[in-house]
């Protein structure tokens, strides 16, 4: 059985944060799966999914963390051919990954009680995301 | 078809790394699934499922290498809401996901004869994780 | 339905990347399958798959960065065990991971447009390598 479902966001820009959780368990719900798989995926190259705790201070964190890393100020050569400053934004996304897979276990999504999806923008200006979820079991 | 089971392991702290590659075979064999996916997930924040050559250096270098990229001894803005000490396991543990997924094929995990299935523990204390893997396929 | 299949990918050394999307699109079409998940993994250690606008310039940032972050010229415990001067080809491997699962619409891959699947060869030398993709779904 497969259930296939897009959540629509608004970001506003790099760093922008969103909690991902409690519309992926809707979906689940409504698929009626009960043993399976939650998949969930950015469409597009300068957004990110993945799991985290949801709270102020890692909000803050994991951007942080990601400029440190892979810092907006310095010369990427995909500036060379776009000219439009988010070559940081691509690097950031490619090291998160666009995508995450959850377990489903009794028609629910079986995370931990601080563990939370997220959605982080990764690009320069706001954007309207299409995130693909895709459930699949008995 | 659907096969899920739940694997439990005790961890020392931050650094600790566990092979599950025989684990995972066996709930395969298990399954009876001959072809398809074998999905494993660490249930909590502060851990990390991934694949590496398990040899005694790179057990030392993966934690190393994630302690240089991600300092425990800086300051995170998570240290303001809990003062546990463990920002930086957070976000090691976000860096490289909670999951892993893994083709099945001829009833076994399709593996390279030097890549194993790891788990990583990223928090600052012993914990007991509970991971859950699930295969599907036919 | 479960449908899986082999590419087999010649490789140079250390930063080579491939564009995938192409033959795993062909995959896709093959299976006859119109709504599930393609899933791709890069069978060793060494080797990563992922997601990225499949340019020039990030073609050279995504290696260069992962230079940066883990460089080649440090000394790896790994190299106590092999002796073969790849430490940080592991670990840019583990960080990136050896597998990527992307959703199939109405018998397609949904990426976005600047959105494609890359193979990065992190060993130092060339490899044949066997990448096993797996569509399943209904």
């Amino acid at each position: 059985m497969v259930h296939q479902e897009q959540l629509d966001l608004s970001t506003r820009a790099d760093g922008d944060l969103h909690d991902l959780t409690q519309d992926i368990q809707s979906i689940v719900q409504k698929s009626n799966i009960q043993t399976g798989i939650a998949h969930i995926f950015n469409i597009g190259s300068t957004g990110a999914i993945g799991a985290i705790e949801f709270e102020p201070g890692l909000r803050q964190d994991l951007p942080e963390t990601l400029r440190k890393l892979i810092p907006p100020s310095l010369e990427y050569k995909h500036e060379q051919t776009w000219h439009d400053g988010n070559g940081h934004s691509h690097l950031h996304a490619t090291l998160l990954g666009p995508s995450l897979t959850v377990p489903v276990t009794q028609g629910k999504l079986e995370l931990g009680t601080w563990q939370q999806i997220f959605h982080l923008e990764c690009d320069v200006r706001p954007r309207q995301r299409r995130i693909l979820v895709t459930i699949y079991g008995e």
